[in-house]
């Protein structure tokens, strides 16, 4: 006889015949996983359940509680500044926390934008900034508290001792495909993001082929649960949904990525990368209690106070803003077969193109290649004519050349209509 | 990268979005986990999506089939008699593997029993058969063959060699909640029924509280799955259908239930054991094709026949068929609180009240108690008065008495009517 108040397989059983997890079930079976108590077997099945049989949204919120206390929570309430964070559900060629960061920072906010790496045909944040020589992920939580208090943004890996409940059960999640689930995202991301401790958050909840979320239904009801988890949290919470049938921007890879971003922060780049940093600029500033106008914000892309924050930011790390980027040994061009309209162009094939050459990985301990990735040359809607470079792939290691163009295999069509080009970006917004 | 074929995600996800395994999927998935290259946490999310999305018959049968081709296979086509075997899905008091095996054997069929040891609230044959001073339960391969070429019947541990799929997988789905599953439960079943290469097959498929199966709908599609796995492998397989509502016989407990089987071997014993014992032999030896009326049958368990079975296959095995059984230390009566017609008597609260006086096991490492268990006085449908004993606890540790009862409570029902007594024991027939 065990001393546990409670069996796992009684926990396992009620999820798994679609009865709802008391407070007193959900507060025990997350701490006891913890600390070990609940086999790693035991949670697989019951996240199983959870991702087939749905929670209830007193289950989340109480599923979320729990994973935030398993761990330590932050205090940014001695910061003069308010505090606003951002999160995207990942989406390939996602940059935009780079210049969001600093450009809502420049308007006297705080950003505690404490990241993660890329796992999968998505990129990460932290792997894109380490393409700067010199720039480190780690900072302790007075180095955090200094620099947020004094440049406003901060890029930087998320501590161990936030949500460990989440910690471990991501993982877990992983590899017994059960990520797919609406509670289980919500439940991880706003359990770090609470136990964060920012005062605003805006989530970016991503739509399409690259993106976790394929359709706007789920989307919605993602964005919906985190906003409540937020919100009821006592976090000004929103949330923006986001085509991501298509890669944002023009570039998908750890150092291309930088660069496109120091486009934007210089004043020009993608429109469709600046449209969103501004619209999510506008909303992180809003929840902090600063309302700006779009044009204002889009002003400090164009006159270099972002730069001048991006700059600092990456200086207080370690990083020398001025130092070349790395570049891939080896390129290749994927040439458009025919004249026309280019038609689609797949985000998860892109995504999984980048990963194939490098600047991905399959596991956790694996390096990335910091000048690896995809480069656009046209986007849905473009003319283009036949022979053209539609993309060029950038790797250190030729041999990945065959099977980053096997993913990209019906990725693309060119066709003669001009009718099925990109639609919007933002798609809806929940708050 | 790996060099396995597939990969665990991939197969967990396509059964948890409700798609059909390949046959290639699941030779692998059931082969890899038992070498250890499938997780535990991977195989118990699988086992979880299986038990809520169900699967197809042709993925049943190749699930089966792998668990199979896991182990070695037994091959009786060397005995001069023919085989046939039972086996019953577990239930309170089911003590029927114990006369069945030398009835049947008396008519010159061999029954080869390979059997399990309990856990939980149902017992197990082999833990009965251990309450007989010397006997063992485990037998070389030469001597199974020789005691059933000469005795006719053996009932004995199956060998580590059958089915160890199915050995790893049912100790994963006992702590991840995922028994309760008609396709995990019927592979699970037929893998080692087929592996032991048994010619004909009899399913005693147990439906009510007492049982895995609570309701006929499902019992009957478990029976159904059984039945065409075994006939497409070649075993001529039927099920009966059979109450477990309340308790098979007078007693459940280990020698408790070794003394009721020999009431029934000399002739005697409870009806409802008899009428089991007899159903089965008919429809194992009509399987072995040795047609035998009814009546016939039951005389054997009359005039000595089956009788003089028993004696020889406790004595091949090292038991003693003359000596006294075990009694426990301690007794309690449980009495009737008024006068009336016994309306119910719980099956499941039975089994769990002999499970808590000792006579089974919470964990496989724990010893049972020879003498524990629960005596039946009345059945449902008997008149009883107030203040008489209904049942009586045995154990050899009677602290353990407080527990027993808080089992009983609300287990039985004293009313008017004699309209509430038990149903037909013979639910339903299937081949």
């Amino acid at each position: 006889m065990t001393r546990e108040p409670f069996d796992a397989v009684d926990v396992i059983r009620t999820k798994r015949d679609r009865r709802e997890l008391t407070d007193d079930q959900v507060d025990w079976v997350v701490d006891a996983y913890t600390r070990g108590a609940v086999d790693q077997e035991q949670m697989a099945a019951l996240a199983m359940a959870i991702l087939l049989n749905g929670m209830s949204r007193p289950e989340v919120a109480r599923w979320t509680a729990a994973m935030i206390a398993s761990g330590e929570r932050m205090d940014f309430s001695g910061l003069s500044r308010p505090t606003t964070d951002k999160h995207s559900t990942g989406g390939v060629g996602d940059k935009i926390t780079l210049p969001l960061a600093p450009l809502v920072a420049s308007f006297g906010v705080a950003v505690p934008q404490l990241s993660g790496r890329g796992l999968g045909h998505t990129g990460g944040t932290l792997d894109k900034l380490e393409s700067i020589p010199g720039w480190r992920a780690s900072l302790t939580g007075d180095e955090l508290m200094a620099q947020l208090e004094d440049v406003g943004a901060v890029i930087c890996a998320a501590g161990a001792g936030l949500a460990p409940a989440d910690k471990k059960l991501y993982a877990l999640r992983d590899v017994t495909g059960t990520v797919e689930s609406v509670p289980l995202i919500a439940s991880s991301i706003m359990s770090k993001k609470i136990a964060e401790g920012t005062g605003a958050l805006v989530l970016d909840v991503k739509v399409g082929s690259g993106a976790f979320m394929k359709d706007l239904d789920t989307a919605r009801e993602l964005a919906r649960t985190m906003v409540d988890l937020g919100t009821d949290a006592g976090v000004r919470t929103v949330a923006l949904l986001t085509d991501m049938a298509t890669p944002l921007g023009r570039a998908a890879g750890n150092a291309l990525e930088v660069r496109e971003s120091l486009d934007v922060l210089a004043g020009s780049g993608p429109e469709d990368v600046v449209e969103l940093t501004v619209a999510l600029a506008v909303e992180m500033l809003a929840g902090a209690g600063r309302p700006t106008p779009e044009a204002e914000v889009r002003a400090a892309l164009g006159d270099g106070r972002a730069m001048d924050v991006w700059r600092r930011m990456i200086a207080a790390q370690g990083g020398d803003p001025d130092a070349p980027l790395p570049v891939a040994a080896h390129r290749q061009d994927v040439v458009a077969d025919r004249s026309g309209v280019l038609g689609a162009l797949d985000a998860y094939a892109v995504g999984v193109a980048a990963w194939r050459l490098g600047a991905g990985r399959s596991r956790r301990e694996d390096p990335v290649q910091a000048g690896a990735g995809v480069e656009l040359h046209a986007k849905p809607g473009d003319e283009v004519t036949a022979g053209q470079p539609l993309l060029t792939l950038h790797t250190d290691t030729p041999e990945r050349f065959d099977r980053a163009r096997a993913a990209l295999d019906g990725a693309w069509s060119v066709g003669d209509e001009a009718a099925a080009g990109r639609g919007p970006l933002l798609l809806d917004r929940v708050g």
